[in-house]
C-alpha cells in the first residue's frame, strides 16, 4: 500500500521538532480528518534562504512522511524557491501515495506557505 | 484541543511495535481515513490471560493514543475480560477527545477484537 520511501519516513522523521523563536511559523488544519500541522522556519534575513525547517503533527503516517520530505526539499532554498515546492513534487519524491492519502499530505505544503506567509508579514 | 493524557500516549506510546509468533494478530482499517491498524495479541492457553499486547499503525495521534491506551487496558486481563474493553472506557481514560476524532479511536477497539477472534479460531 505504501512505497519504501513512505514508510521509511514515516517511521525515521527528518525534521521533527520546534524551533524557538523561528522567523516563521505556519498552522493549518484539515478538514477532512481534523488534524493539524505546524511548521517552523528559520529564515536568514539577508540571503532569505531557510536555514532550518522543523514540523510538528497530530497526523498520519502520510502526514508525517510528507512533511518528513517536505522540509528537506525546502531546507537551504531561498524564499521564492521554496514557495516553488508543490505538494506534486513531495510526492513524486517519495513515490507516490494512495490516493485517499492525498489529502493528508497537502497538509505540509499549506503549513510551509502559511509560515512563509507568517514571515513576510513580520517584515 | 487535547487533553494531556492524550498528548502523553501520542509522544510517549506504550507498547508500539510487533509480536513474533503471536497467538493472534487482527489487522483493520478506517473507512473514513483510509488509515489501517494492527494489533499483536500473545495469550497464554491455560489461563486466557493476555500476557503481551502490542500494536502500529499509520493512523494519526490520536489513533496512537487509543492504542496505546487500550493496549495498556487489555494488558494482564483474560479474553472474555478484554472483550469488554470498550473504546468508550478507552476515551474516558484519556480523558476525551474531539468529536472530529472519534472514528480514529475506533481502530484499537476494532483491531483487539480482531485479534480475539482470531485467537479463538485457531482454538
Ligand atoms: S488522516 Fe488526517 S492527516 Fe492523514
Amino acid at each position: 500500500m505504501y512505497s519504501e520511501k513512505v514508510m521509511d519516513h514515516f517511521q525515521h522523521p527528518r525534521n521533527m521538532g520546534e524551533i524557538e523563536d523561528a522567523s516563521g511559523v505556519g498552522t493549518v488544519g484539515n478538514a477532512k480528518c481534523g488534524d493539524i500541522m505546524r511548521i517552523y522556519l528559520d529564515i536568514d534575513d539577508e540571503s532569505h534562504i531557510i536555514r532550518d525547517c522543523k514540523f510538528k503533527t497530530f497526523g498520519c503516517g502520510a502526514a508525517v512522511a510528507t512533511s518528513s520530505m517536505a522540509t528537506e526539499m525546502v531546507m537551504g532554498k531561498t524564499i521564492e524557491e521554496a514557495m516553488e515546492v508543490t505538494n506534486k513534487a513531495v510526492m513524486e519524491a517519495l513515490d507516490g501515495l494512495p490516493p485517499v492519502k492525498v489529502h493528508c499530505s497537502l497538509l505540509a505544503e499549506e503549513a510551509i506557505h502559511a509560515a512563509l506567509w507568517d514571515y513576510a508579514e513580520k517584515h
